[in-house]
């Protein structure tokens, strides 16, 4: 028998409560960072992306050969794929964020108590952001950037599939943001592709502020059911888009087109069409959809519009195809429209395409989503388009924030309050 | 053997879940009022308020005859307890709230995409409120009003040993709001004082969107750890005040004594004074509070200033006392001040007193509280000091809102997109 005792082995919680508390204790340190302190370290980390190019697209390589003969599906191979051109652009992105506006200091409102005190609200960031995501690598960068800009820590639980591309690309960002003074424990990789890890970090309630998972409607769902933790997320993204009568027969065309059609896996786009019944060229709205090869599920109306209308079952109406599928719906006017939408919408996009002004600021104020459009297409839902510069994700939540989220909802507020000896009478 | 099946009663869950629904639908209806017909029926409430007076007081005078005889403490005793004048404070606070600024339809931000889409974020409700309280009945009509002066139904869950008190303010309160044309369903007392109907609402994430716990600790404990919801609260106010070695004496010997003594079971009382060890008067620091009865815990340090300040344990630094107890640490200097605060504060307010502008500003920046002040008494951690008007708490979390929470931390956003026929290219 050994006097030398072995060391028990780490578990995953284990591991994960380590690199919680090592990244909150680095926060700390990132909180205090100035804006053009940020910058040049994420500029620096863009460098040394670069510059670590042949080993992320060597780690890469092993993943996608691993992916293949584990029979992974064309489109997660498609998503878990580096080139150089895609290297250069994850590299590209980071220098974009680097010189978003920093909302870390911004003073909020501020007021002047008749006491004399001063009183501000001013932005922070939130602490320590957990982000679990699936076979794309690029969030490692992305994520990771983001939560340093705004002064946060993070820690990054990339999928198994991908894991020599994550290890390598955090390994490249460490050692760029370390030359720019970020605290190495700032941006940390879980180490062990054990699952209990995922479970260790939705339960840390005290130690990661947020959670923000990135990936399928299973790792969504899952997250959103097990945390203790709050999350950031949209679960599911079934947007309509409701042509009222007065619609402009060319531009709502072009919208529904487009709402569905321009990209179908993206969670902006269009998975039920409603038409207004008195709707005068129901005909012109469905040709275009069936013309590019897109199916159409719908009730007993729709389908009286052309006979290649499949009939649609009640689930459809509930489902996000993300796949050229659409469910069209014929209703009676605006109520009903938004009766519908109230009844199976996921509050994440919905818009209508009306001439009507008054139409159009109902359908605006009364359907209860996260983004509300009029006469636009809803593939228009995204960070960038809106002017953010990057998003962490999109948000069907009602609290904290809601709709595309960048740097500033990845911080909180304090007050700051300032005196001159004041005491309460 | 009956022929006719006899109605299974409806379990506490079942109760809950029929009371959210139907108050999600009134908050539909809640949300389109404008804020002059919420300022109407408010001030309906607060009249039925009052004429309901003779009821509400019979109501009252049974629960504080029911808790003498359950045993109930003199404290619970008359935070339970109405009269005519606590009434007629009850019926103000609803007016007040009824005039207070409304912040649905507040445009947060507002931009124009080079594509000539305008964008738009827009304070709407959050949707229904579950509130979940003790013994003090005026939570019922302060947070009703709250509720309803921001678009938000409630649900409102009082405690049994003021069961008859909350019954006859929620039948009052229904009456004026409904006179004001505000659905009756908008603002719900759960009838059962089965304690399940606490754990359904803690369930139901999918009806209720936020709680918020008003009570003790054991309360929002247990909110806390169990709920699915989001919780909006906070479990312990172990402010700290840090004397620093620059401080004006008078100053802080003033705030010192108000920060603890003024009233000591307030959430904004400080419980552990630090003294900066090169401080040059700490025994006219510790004085005042020892001639003011209140008994003093401290460190060994602490303990040479004064024959009368007790040994500290432990656990002492991490207590509320909410009593005229106080913790008392000298330590070495502003960053072991912070240290102590990082370690054992609870994130809710924290005060330094110096003339050193540069230690105030460090302190403010770097102690990670909700509420950090300068030259102030933590005494002034309140909505109504602060300007709000009113609160419906103070939380400690980090999301979504910090600090005291008015009506701004009872609505979320939306995104407003008004295009032209924009598609995505």
């Amino acid at each position: 028998m050994s006097m030398i005792a072995q060391p028990a082995a780490e578990s995953a919680t284990e591991v994960v409560e380590r690199l919680a508390r090592a990244g909150r204790m680095a926060q700390r340190a990132l909180a205090c960072m100035s804006a053009p302190a940020k910058e040049a370290a994420l500029k620096s980390a863009a460098k040394a992306l670069r510059q670590a190019a042949p080993e992320i697209l060597a780690g890469n390589a092993l993943d996608v050969a691993n992916g293949e003969n584990n029979g992974l599906s064309g489109a997660m191979i498609d998503r878990l794929r580096l080139d150089p051109q895609r290297l250069e652009a994850m590299a590209d992105a980071l220098e974009q964020i680097a010189v978003l506006d920093d909302p870390v200091g911004r003073v909020i409102d501020s007021s002047v108590r008749p006491n004399g005190m001063e009183l501000q609200r001013v932005r922070v960031p939130i602490g320590l952001i957990g982000i679990i995501y699936e076979s794309r690598p690029n969030v490692t960068a992305d994520a990771a950037a983001l939560c340093v800009r705004s002064g946060n820590a993070v820690l990054l639980r990339g999928g198994s599939e991908a894991v020599h591309s994550n290890r390598a690309i955090h390994a490249a960002l460490a050692e760029g943001l370390a030359q720019g003074g970020v605290p190495a424990e700032a941006v940390q990789l879980v180490p062990t592709q054990d699952r209990a890890a995922v479970g260790a970090m939705l339960a840390a309630a005290e130690l990661i502020d947020m959670i923000v998972p990135r990936g399928g409607k299973s790792l969504v769902g899952r997250v959103q059911a097990d945390a203790r933790v709050p999350v950031l997320a949209h679960l599911d993204g079934i947007n309509h888009t409701f042509v009222e009568r007065t619609a402009d027969p060319t531009m709502a065309s072009a919208i529904a087109l487009n709402a569905k059609m321009r990209r179908t896996g993206i969670c902006g786009a269009m998975e039920t069409l409603l038409i207004d019944a008195t709707y005068p060229d129901p005909h012109g709205l469905v040709l275009p959809l069936l013309d590019a090869g897109c199916e159409l599920r719908g009730d007993a109306r729709a389908r009286s519009i052309d006979t290649r209308i499949q009939p649609v079952a009640d689930n459809d109406w509930d489902t996000e195809y993300l796949d050229a599928v659409l469910a069209v719906a014929v209703v009676d006017g605006l109520d009903a429209a938004m009766a519908h939408i109230a009844r199976h919408g996921s509050g994440h996009t919905d818009a209508i395409v009306t001439s009507d002004q008054m139409a159009a600021e109902r359908f605006l104020a009364e359907v209860d989503s996260a983004i509300v459009m009029h006469n636009a297409s809803s593939q228009f839902a995204d960070g960038g388009e809106f002017g953010l510069g990057a998003e962490i994700g999109i948000a069907t939540g009602r609290l904290h924030a809601r709709g595309p989220v960048a740097l500033e909802g990845l911080t909180t507020y304090k007050w700051f309050v300032r005196g001159t000896g004041q005491v309460r009478p």
